[in-house]
């Protein structure tokens, strides 16, 4: 029997809104029993389904994928956002089909922002202000003309050991620094932008508010999601240098639309 | 005759609200207006009173402290947010009277959240989910035991010239850096958040939600209304690396509050 996909879609979509409301009502105490509650919810509805989370993997299940339908999921993505109270929080739910990443549901919870995307048949958002669903990208991007019109993210991460960070500040400063005054090789983006959730970032790029977002070191569970509906909103999504190379030289990359690009393990591209 | 500083403060709260109606409701035309907007309204009330905007000052006027009441304003801190249609973007107005900052009110009309502070008399702040004022910071601080339970925001700001790069990319990795992982004097930072908002960092050190501020190259109307803010939840405001120095020996700081480090040129301290 084929999987209703459309049932999945919509399933993800209810769960994701019952865990924010479990996020926003409950203590720190209940948003360790998050990742429980969401697992608990999908094995009762699709026994037969694989999980990949950050707690299960944590506990020694190394999370490979395999064959079956596969459920990759952050029940909190922005974990120090959500202990300090900053409102840049959400879960992230995708899916795995077939070996491909074909539903991402993004909710944040704080902000009453859902983005959501199902392969193939393209990807919106909704907020409290906005409720009905509107596609994305939000507006038709406009042509990629340079760098220095860019919004760019990149997160500084939990792995801060000399080889990430050196990779980082020279990537850093190569991107922000001012050609013009000093840096070799400065881009001098317009803006860069660190806001604590990898998930949010892909849901940014895919709405047209962040022209970029560059990473070491992501896992399954914070792109999953993001990958779906970063590329039905018409993201390009590359997991290597060698991927970003073959995209810019191929025209795809910088691409009339916005682009997220994504280095690094355990990405799914 | 002696001014009515809360009446001052009320009108400062009211005209932050009309300014965002303006900025929600406006387009990218009528935001070129709101500083307009605000410095009429407050010539209207009080038309003896002197204005410091960035607007002003790039038309030539230096904007010099006088000893008279001073207003000192930014229509929209986070312009390239708002240009791009992130959220966080926020009306920064300021208060300076007999030299002091008196009165600071942030407004971040799309996230609906105000701050507010009087010298003297504490700051406050209310948000569209929970409309009745709340005390800053919104819970008492814990004792601050290491950088590494730390948030701390900075930005990388406009100027990115080689020397401020240096500089700045040195403490970034300083701050994110992990000594136990081959970065030299690394403090390991829980985590680092650049938003785009000079005004909304003070704020949220104010709320408690960020540990710390770190900057370069802030003008006045990026931090006037954040420090009497920051000042009246306690925060300790410094704004040089002697002054920093000073406060780290005397105890103030790292403090048993919450604390924003500020240090560059056309601060207020």
């Amino acid at each position: 029997m084929s999987l209703d996909l459309q049932q999945v879609f919509d399933f993800a979509i209810q769960l994701s809104f019952r865990a924010g409301k479990a996020i926003t009502e409950g203590s720190e105490t209940r948003f360790k029993n998050a990742e429980k509650l969401v697992r608990d919810a999908i094995q009762a509805k699709y026994p037969d389904h694989e999980f990949i989370g950050e707690e299960s993997w944590a506990a020694g299940d190394e999370g490979a994928l395999t064959d079956a339908p596969t459920w990759i999921i952050d029940p909190i993505d922005g974990t120090t956002n959500f202990v300090k109270g900053m409102p840049h929080v959400c879960i992230s739910i995708g899916f795995v089909y077939n070996s491909v990443p074909t539903i991402g549901v993004i909710y944040a919870p704080f902000m009453g922002q859902l983005f959501a995307g199902r392969k193939g048949h393209g990807a919106f958002m909704t907020s409290s202000m906005h409720p009905e669903r509107h596609a994305l990208p939000l507006a038709k991007p406009l042509p990629f003309v340079s760098l220095k019109q860019a919004l760019v993210a990149f997160e500084w991460g939990s792995d801060r050991s000399n080889t990430v960070m050196e990779k980082k500040s020279r990537t850093f400063k190569r991107l922000a620094g001012d050609s013009a005054n000093g840096v070799d090789g400065g881009e001098m983006v317009l803006g860069v932008r660190s806001m604590g959730s990898a998930a949010l970032n892909f849901a940014h790029v895919a709405c047209g508010s962040l022209d970029s977002y560059w990473e070491i070191g992501c896992w399954a569970w914070d792109v999953c999601a993001g990958i779906v509906i970063a590329g039905e909103a018409g993201c390009a999504v590359v997991g290597s240098k060698e991927q970003a190379r073959g995209a810019v030289q191929s025209g795809e990359w910088p691409p009339a639309v916005t682009p997220a690009v994504l280095t690094g393990r355990k990405y799914l591209v």
